[in-house]
């Protein structure tokens, strides 16, 4: 494991080698780490050096080849099974994981395993670029004519291997000089919309102001919303969408307030099997994270602390979830099964 | 200025000079700074040294005394004013600055004018205490046989001279081994519920869990709340009240979630001259409470911030308004007018 400091491109596969950008140290660090066996890759997803569903997928595709050239259908096996471990919510992860497998388990030639499996990780990062250009042309239709949108957490380049899923919109929007005002909640307890949306935004010169998640509700009132966009880490078979913690308050506000409210994924961030979303496992992370912001204590150790990582909103609350195949409005198992059918 | 370290009180005047409990630094220091004049009590104030709505007004009735036994009417005068303008929001400041210069305008005696506004000083600080007791009281009736109580920011002991506002009747409860558990909203940008509801709670034996913010509207479609109860800085006329940023959405989320919402706060917390909240002036504070929590940078220059410190919670979203002089249910100018009357 080693670090290097050249490019802000999230993930890069290079020399047998998975070279990271350490989300963890943005927006004061640029710094690239380089994991070089799955024990690192596996850690650098425990510890959110690489976040964000989409990413997570690709990262761990990449991360099974740290097995190396030589590593027999065993130990690949393995390690696919031991990366699925790294985060429990994201279903990206899992779905990346299978995909490896089923193309393991079709290919007979021991001698061109790696290089099969490579080209199907690369596939895969490939893939997420079209996803993001396509979700970024289908979600700005909806978007188009906005002077604020609010987004929660980073669903951004960062959170996959281009323009991201909900940010992509505003990216499509902003290649026409045409992009919105963006509000980006802080997002507690780890900050990915202060440290990485506000980041990865002003960096694209698109305008973006920061504001603690307990602002949002205020703003709605006082007009200043036209929409909010987030991400989602899985969505059940009837649209229930988890996402990072405090999406859901604001799907509710945004209900109140008679604002849009819109999910953009990719179709490989459903979970079909799952009818609804109250069967979606929530991470529990640890009590530091919400105690310690930055390092420096604030909770009495007296005190205990809940830190679920993510929330689950209803269907009834998303106006529209945007996929690289198009938009599904209203969203029921009936509208997500058709959009999946065509 | 000096500090000592031998009380949790939280305000103490004595010897001539204003000794107050230094919040900006709980929950890991017990510390305390003693203002020997006026500039020195408007910076604490300012600074949040001492801070909620009562503990501001009784602080700033003692400020006026660091005048000094020899200050004339002018020098009370300019101290009343100055003191007033040490934050924009919590109408008790100027309640108490108001009450001294009544109390200087109807005194006539220059020989004993510094003795009779010591008096007053300490007739506010002992009627918020029995303010206090009333609240617990009045306040406990509407909360008793609740599991889960959900509070923001910090309307406690520290916000007061004892008990508190929204923690009175939680403390009420308490002396009957009858406390609920209590969920304190860390209360994004300063934290007030992490590092002083979690602390004050903690010491007092009250079970308290701290959670971000993002989290208590999962918390609420879960069903673990039962009551949110939060202060106030500044009630209209017709019961819209203003208190920490952040309490507006929670009303949003408690009325969706049919959860009772109240609001704890003395009499002298209204602002009967105002018809409605949307003419309350709300506190911009500095973008480094956003930017850098605890010092350390997560927002990048490049973005905007914005940190409003108040908004308003609309009378048709809080189901009553506990004083010191009973309940108004269901907040219109009509049932705000009689609770006066009364």
């Amino acid at each position: 494991m080693s670090t290097a400091t050249d490019t802000a491109e999230t993930i890069i596969f290079h020399d047998g080698q998975l070279d990271l950008l350490d989300q963890t140290k943005l927006p004061t660090e640029l710094t690239r780490l380089v994991c070089t066996n799955i024990e690192q890759a596996h850690d650098a997803i425990r510890r959110l050096v690489v976040r964000g569903a989409p990413a997570i997928g690709i990262a761990a595709a990449y991360g099974v080849l740290l097995q190396g050239r030589d590593a027999d259908r065993q130990a690949f096996g393995e390690a696919m099974d031991y990366l699925a471990t790294s985060r429990p919510t994201a279903v990206n992860l899992f779905w990346a994981m299978d995909r490896m497998r089923d193309v393991m388990n079709s290919h007979d030639d021991d001698a061109t395993l790696y290089e099969r499996l490579h080209r199907e990780a690369v596939a895969i990062h490939d893939e997420d670029r079209q996803m993001c250009r396509s979700i970024g042309a289908n979600g700005a239709a909806l978007i188009q004519g906005c002077r604020n949108v609010l987004t929660h957490c980073n669903a951004g380049g960062l959170a996959t291997s281009m323009w991201g899923t909900a940010l992509a919109p505003i990216y499509h929007l902003h290649e026409q000089g045409k992009a919105p005002h963006v509000f980006a909640d802080e997002t507690r307890p780890l900050l990915q919309g202060a440290r990485l949306t506000a980041w990865e935004l002003s960096q694209a010169g698109v305008a973006v102001t920061v504001l603690t998640d307990s602002m949002s509700g205020g703003l709605m009132r006082s007009g200043q919303v036209d929409a909010v966009i987030v991400g989602a880490d899985r969505i059940a078979a009837n649209g229930d969408a988890a996402n990072k913690i405090g999406t859901y308050p604001l799907a509710v506000l945004a209900k109140y307030h008679k604002i849009p409210f819109y999910v953009a994924a990719p179709t490989n961030t459903f979970d079909l099997k799952l009818p609804a979303g109250d069967q979606i496992p929530i991470e529990q992370r640890h009590r530091d994270e919400v105690a310690r912001p930055g390092g420096v204590q604030f909770v009495p150790d007296a005190a205990d602390v809940i830190n679920p990582a993510f929330d689950v909103t209803p269907a009834e609350l998303i106006d529209a979830i945007v996929t690289e195949k198009g938009v599904i409005r209203s969203p029921t198992t009936e509208t997500v099964g058709q959009h999946f059918a065509n």
